[in-house]
């Protein structure tokens, strides 16, 4: 058995290959998963879905509960016309009498040809990859990676304005523990854009992500409340500020409200901008937004699932595109 | 974003409509349901499924557990060769982390074409209709309504019997807190039926439920046991009495004897009646009965295969007698 | 309603068959098993999959949880093209209830053409098989049996050392309370087997399994280790021995160290035998025999799924031959 590389750079060629960390991804990959998700967003518009991946089959293993990814995945999977297994209770069974990760995985993907792994714990997924011989696509592992996640945020921006070149990004919420949002700036990072934050002083983005773009000619500005910031926004990313990070409830009430989004706020903003959020909201942003055009944020669940199905598509040697 | 009448009749055409309750339904649009059904049934019959909904896509999501209706749904969605996701543990996830229910179904939806809910609570469905795009089937939501498991019930009696018209109905059981009763009565009062309501005094059928077919040529008796209804009854209809209903343990232990179907007490019945029960069942129809012609009640599962396989068709705009 | 006749001999013909036992299956049955499961393997390793079942559909009842086998199943119907409906929380629904085993087969069986059910209980998936009008395919009852398991052993023996008839198969570890040694000694019987078992002293194989194979022309040794029987052996058949049967944990201790099989250990063994486990392992196999050619342990899972792919086929009439 000849082990793959784990975490190797697409470089160009994704058949076989682990999808585990937004690291992996050149420039150059974004533009070959994109293409094939236009063409694919195209094509299941037209038609429903495809016959793309017919028989080829996906175990979809969620050691953490997550029915939007998992749901993603498996509608993905389907609309390619091939099979899935949606596994959500592994903690009942194999596991509980002692099974290794590394077991189950291996175990369950020899009745298939992609795995999906969801996992609470950070490099969970990789150390599963050490040992599978399918390609892993890393379904969120904790504090660690969402690749899926962060690449059709991107790809949203792209669809509903066109481009990724030199926009303006303001990201709003709890930046120093939001997954998404380290993902997203890091994906940017490569198209030259100028990346507002905008959070509580208790919650900024991290040095350890900031620092690296500073030579990628990435304009950086912290702030601490929206106001001045939407005129010049193209894409307003909303995360959720969680109470219980705060000291000081008092702070949080006050702060939460300067961050939620409502029809009011949104007059400074530009007509064509857009409204993300990686969802569930629990109030950043009013449910009055929802009507208006420049909500993105159920869309992107529907991007979501043309990038998963290219995903799926591309490390199984597949294009819809030829 | 236009928003679709919620609760809005048939009137002859099902594209695009939610069914959340029986009341939409003229006799005519039962007629239409009725007559795709009963094609749907020869074609399953003949050859085990069609592709009339390939590529189509449903999110089944019950938020509350019910195996028979989920799996029916699931199952009369992939019989005419569609997709499904059932989701079955939305409370374990987003729903835990504050999303609203309307945030999870608009989610959802996105990666679909149509969507079924189930809900403990009564109009929790209807709720979800208000902001749901794509065609939303109610599942069932607490002591609201179950429209298909209504409509299900009196496509067996048509198909069983052959027609509808001024047959007699006994129901019996808990009339006051049956809810198929309720439903299906309502659905019968359409076609001058002669309704028997057989229930302990505490359990009669509620006067709001009795009273709007007084105008309708309906004609509706009660009575305390089944002793002489039964030579003329054309469809006995059997629930499940629930002893914690009663406050008295003996009294309950009594009547419930009095209701047992066993196959002494047909021996008054007709002999090309049915007997029907929405199941689950605990006690009220004896095994033995299980092996007589006239038990209708498994058979009831499999119509209500053939009823969500064409309301999902219609809904969809298609039909399988085109 | 005929009834069919429960846990009849197979006799050649799978058609509406109910597979409970493996006591149903001759040599010649066995015969007819693996050569439509060599034939599938070849088609899906050639194509990914089949159409042969399309438009069936199973209904895949789990009673008890367990990942593995229900993903065999689900998998395996799917990739003849079928629909599955796999069902993991009965206990909380129509069951909670008060509804019976039998009915719950019954109703769900509406939907589909085949039936697998796994219940904690001996015995409780013949009680369900004898109300069932679709075929009932045994996915484990409790301490009963396991008769895929079996078969699936059995085929991967087939598969790698390319026959079955006289061969050497030395089973380790808790043979008393194994199930899967108990029916793979059985199915090995018809075929002049030499059977090793390796086995601390309180958990030997019981004699109401050695002894019928006596007047049949089996070798049947007793070990308590393993030194001297692996030269000979073309089949390690290793089993978990859990720690709670014993009465001392320091004799638990030495007796696991010895049975743990390692590189070193199968420095005896001979080139071209194999190393199986029916999973999930805790230690008994080291890691680093994984990468081993021996090794057949995950392998065994993909012929389980031929194995069930094929039954699924000829009990609903249908081979991957014609």
């Amino acid at each position: 058995m000849q082990k793959k590389a784990i975490d190797a750079p697409i470089n160009g060629d994704f058949t076989n290959k682990n999808i585990l960390s937004i690291g992996q991804f050149s420039k150059k990959d974004i533009d070959i998963l994109f293409n094939e998700a236009a063409a694919t967003e195209k094509y299941v518009k037209k038609y429903d879905g495809t016959d793309l991946l017919k028989r080829k089959r996906l175990v979809n293993i969620f050691f953490e509960p997550s029915t939007r990814t998992s749901s993603s995945f498996h509608f993905a999977m389907e609309a390619h016309g091939g099979s899935v297994k949606t596994i959500e209770n592994v903690a009942f069974s194999s596991v509980a009498k002692g099974e290794t990760l590394q077991d189950t995985v291996r175990a369950l993907e020899q009745y298939a040809h992609v795995t999906v792994i969801r996992h609470s714990e950070m490099g969970a997924v990789s150390v599963a990859a050490e040992v599978a011989q399918n390609p892993i696509i890393n379904g969120g592992d904790g504090v660690g990676e969402h690749p899926t996640q962060a690449l059709l945020d991107l790809f949203t921006i792209k669809q509903r304005l066109g481009h990724l070149d030199g926009i303006t990004v303001t990201m709003v919420g709890d930046l120093k523990n939001g997954r998404t949002v380290h993902s997203l700036a890091q994906l940017l990072s490569h198209y030259g854009a100028t990346l507002n934050y905008v959070s509580p002083k208790e919650l900024t983005m991290p040095k350890s992500y900031t620092d690296p773009f500073k030579h990628k000619g990435i304009a950086q500005l912290e702030h601490q409340t929206l106001s001045g910031v939407l005129p010049k926004t193209d894409v307003l990313y909303v995360t959720r500020v969680q109470g219980e990070r705060f000291l000081d409830p008092q702070e949080y009430e006050r702060l939460k409200l300067t961050y939620t989004i409502t029809p009011k706020v949104l007059k400074d903003a530009k007509k064509d901008m857009i409204i993300m959020h990686p969802l569930p909201r629990v109030g950043e942003i009013d449910t009055a937004v929802d009507s208006d055009p420049r909500a993105a944020y159920f869309e992107q669940m529907r991007y979501g699932m043309y990038v998963r199905m290219s995903l799926l598509a591309l490390v199984l040697g597949r294009s819809i595109q030829k």
